[in-house]
């Protein structure tokens, strides 16, 4: 298997389906049913997605049960679902720009406090901002070398 | 149609084979056979890739000629495939906490200048950081309601 970190995360949210279910979770949504209305998946696709993303550990199975009702489950983002949001963000912010259409973009997320667009930039541990072509990359511990 | 982002976005490289497609050409591959070789896809799947990513605008076909050879044709990012580095680093980031194996990051990215890591962060563009959960969403222009 090939060591890439963006293989290994496509391989668990490389699917539209599923980044579709860690928007609406990224959203607040917990609840088999909404997950099935708003992704726009039939319920048997819906039921294996859910449990993949149970299964690498970005959702958490959890019973709930209201008042006259039998038990039922919802999903909860982990720590590990909550920090796709960079990824979800960076794939919004890259579609209202190169994919809208001329309606304009579906969702603003803006920032509370003061109100302006919210997007995905790069940036270093030094606290700067990283411009396009302002990356060295070299081999880490966990480099493959296969030709 | 869904008029979401994501969606769109997903469906133009949402799928492993097009994102390692396009982490390469980030990284400088421009030939088919480096691509082939690289990503680890067949010949004819790349072809077809490679096509859908030109015919999508990320990157564009461009003749070379080598001395005595004929001519052949390289691929090189647009301004729409180029602005995708923050959807690869985020991917990336994530995948180095949370799906790398115990050897450790394959490829270590660092700010030039300074040389400490870059990763995708959300900001917004009052240039204040946005933490997990600051993001208020409302709906845009494109938005449609459909229950």
């Amino acid at each position: 298997m090939t060591n890439c970190s963006i293989a290994r995360t496509m391989d668990i949210v490389g699917s539209r389906s599923a980044m579709l279910i860690m928007r609406e979770a990224l959203l607040g949504t917990r609840r088999f049913d909404d997950f099935v209305h708003r992704v726009g998946v039939g319920e048997p696709a819906m039921a294996t997605r859910l449990k993949d993303l149970v299964a690498a550990g970005l959702l958490e199975r959890t019973p709930y049960r209201e008042p006259g009702q039998r038990t039922r489950y919802e999903y909860r983002l982990t720590r590990k679902g909550r920090e796709l949001l960079p990824v979800v963000t960076a794939l919004r912010t890259w579609g209202d720009t190169w994919a809208a259409d001329k309606t304009g973009p579906p969702v603003l997320a803006s920032h509370r406090g003061c109100g302006r667009p919210v997007r995905a930039v790069l940036r270093c541990d030094g606290g700067h901002d990283v411009d396009d072509g302002d990356t060295d990359l070299t081999a880490g511990p966990g480099l493959i070398r296969n030709g």
